[in-house]
């Protein structure tokens, strides 16, 4: 491995995720918010725990309650008056249900002049739900979808319909109360009603656009839950005022300042990325292959979320794939560096963030009897990158705003 | 379609193939050389007739005679002073090995002021070709080898050592006189020892390798043939230089001048991509998202081959999927094309070089009552871009340096 790069890839990584720590972004939000009657809390997805957390810190007891709804480790410690749920991600689990209802009892009855603050941040779909389904058909649902590579769109245009919070529900559930959502994107341009599946917002997909897409990828599903998708879920909602905060972009802002730093020139592709994972890392691995006889340092940054297509039962996620497929295009290249990070700390099934790949990385697994072909074939990028020291291992960030992938070039010179 | 996008595309698409004619690459080739002793000229190769007649056209009599070697139907006429072979591709014939034996006889006892003329273009393998065992048992090798799932670089590693010219031999045979080659370029990463097994090139595989390699896959071979595994092929030349001229380095370098000229600020991206076609597309567009709102002109570029995966039983090519697949990322996008040609004018199995696509293209194709999707996973793009008016047709070019895919944004400012 090569030791530079890695602990350039250490330090972006760093101080990229640093940059888009939700804290802040709540505490901005909540200068905007003036309140009248009783103030209740609920916060879910990845980054609750953090936004939950700086809200209090903010409000005090200004909020009566609160209901936090996190995956498994997120929470930090108890937050005075609020429940803290640890729950399934990203298949939603019998917690996500719990936690859900305790929200749902929580702001049961109340008032037009009353406020619900609703912290939303990636991961939402799975951790804030409440189905109208039996959970393990769900959960099969969930995941014939993964498994045909659905896009997020697609998977939340039919979860939406299946549940009793997303799609707008939620905020119709609060009414005639008001909602203050404040949210942290974790979805390519940000489209309001597809994060965390929009349980406070008016909802644009349709109830054609779900059964056209359980009939495109041939879903399996019961008769109830087929006469769901057939149900409208509401178009206008007057109760609820939403600042997003926090994205990609600043995701990507903040990488190109350490790139910066670090001597690199940046270049920013993209805060879009929404191609198959390997496919990206193999360009990213074809531009530095071009730009290696430039002789300057270099870093082309491309943000978004890749989609990885499943066919093998290893183990992995997205950005680990992305790193291993760049592996083999930069293969031998002494000064050239691909590395992928989930900015809320988890990539796929794994505890890793992401990986991280270099000129050495296709020699390492070749001494391990491995090829890149082979394991990515099996979706078990996570194996692989764990015995040539190429996992990325942040833990729990706090913060989710999809993915960067950075692909470095160090000029010789 | 927006007009102005593909008048643009047009006129980019016919100066970078303009720029990758074999004689125009051979007469920048020219411009670098000097001769003192006697000229001879050894041309082989798909494109070898119209190399060495652009090197007849600007030498005239400096060259004392040549040897044309190139595929059936490729000698489009007389060239004074030079002989004319046409041979057998992808399989070498008779011809190919008479025609070999011509350049051998042309240039053996040269001095060392004497230069070799060596232009080399692809298929060159078949074409340039010397065998030191019978013809049919080279074949019964060849076939084992792809039979047992050797790959290209198992294959050439035995084939150099049953060949009397290829693997440096042919520099080796010419020495000391000097060899100036010429290379066309099919191959990305132009790796001079891969180009028709390297004529012309020092050898890095080792007969140890061939050895190994005879070993792996159980060879069945004469007593004759595994002796001359033993071999070594040269490892050091020193009476050779090689100018890649002609390859698509130069194709994207000529697709950045008309960009600059038509007021784009061109971005190189890579001009080794070898991704999924559509893949490529997808990136390509998340490109184009990104900086929509820079408000500047700008072309990003991407040569290379892309690849496709054939899943349905429509008509298209890599090229034609490539822009296909960027229609759906710009959709809308008033002022963004991405298009994508093969450089020899043909796309996969069609008469179409190539395909374009703008942000109205999805918006036709709903017209027309396709999706992108739909099209994608029948691989007919063909049909589709046929009804947007987005197939770019160029005919026969004469040339074959790979892809380029182009991406476009113009300033609306």
């Amino acid at each position: 491995m090569n030791q530079l790069l890695r602990s350039h890839a250490n330090q972006i990584i760093r101080e990229a995720i640093a940059a888009v720590q939700p804290d802040a972004a709540v505490q901005r939000a909540l200068k905007r918010m003036t309140f009248s009657g009783r103030v209740l809390l609920v916060s879910a997805g990845k980054a609750a725990w953090q936004m939950a957390k700086a809200a209090s810190d903010a409000l005090g007891d200004r909020i009566e309650k609160g209901v936090v709804v996190t995956k498994y480790e997120h929470v930090m410690g108890p937050i005075a008056n609020f429940d803290c749920f640890e729950a399934g991600h990203p298949v939603p689990d019998e917690n996500s249900f719990k936690g859900t209802q305790a929200a749902l009892d929580l702001v049961a009855d109340l008032k037009e002049e009353d406020t619900v603050l609703f912290l939303l941040s990636g991961g939402g779909s799975a951790l804030f739900e409440k189905p109208l389904v039996p959970a393990a058909e769900l959960q099969d649902i969930t995941g014939q979808l993964l498994a045909c590579g659905a896009d997020i769109t697609e998977i939340n245009t039919i979860r939406k319909r299946l549940s009793a919070v997303k799609g707008g529900r939620f905020a119709q559930f609060v009414w005639p109360a008001r909602v203050e959502a404040v949210i942290l994107s974790d979805i390519l341009g940000d489209p309001l009603d597809m994060i965390a599946s929009g349980p406070a917002c008016p909802d644009s997909t349709t109830a054609e656009d779900a059964q056209r897409i359980a009939k495109k990828y041939d879903l399996r599903m019961s008769d109830a839950a087929r006469a769901l998708l057939a149900i409208e879920t509401p178009k206008v909602l007057n109760n609820v005022r939403s600042q997003i905060n926090g994205s990609v972009r600043e995701l990507c802002a903040a990488a190109e300042k350490t790139c910066t730093a670090l001597g690199y020139t940046p270049i920013l592709l993209t805060d879009q990325l929404c191609c198959q994972a390997k496919e990206a890392g193999s360009f990213l691995a074809s531009i530095l292959k071009t730009h290696a006889s430039d002789n300057r340092s270099l870093a082309f940054i491309a943000g978004g979320e890749t989609v990885v297509k499943l066919v093998g039962k290893g183990l992995g996620g997205r950005n680990q794939e992305l790193a291993l497929a760049a592996a083999a295009g930069i293969a031998n290249m002494p000064n050239a560096a691909v590395f992928s990070v989930g900015s809320d700390g988890t990539d796929g099934p794994t505890d890793a963030a992401g990986g991280y790949a270099d000129g050495d990385t296709v020699r390492e697994l070749k001494a391990h009897g491995l090829t890149v072909d082979a394991v990515l074939s099996n979706n078990d990028a996570y194996h692989a990158l764990e015995k040539t020291g190429g996992l990325i291992m942040t833990g729990p960030t706090g913060t989710n705003v999809n993915d960067v992938a950075v692909a470095l070039l160090r000029s010789q010179l």
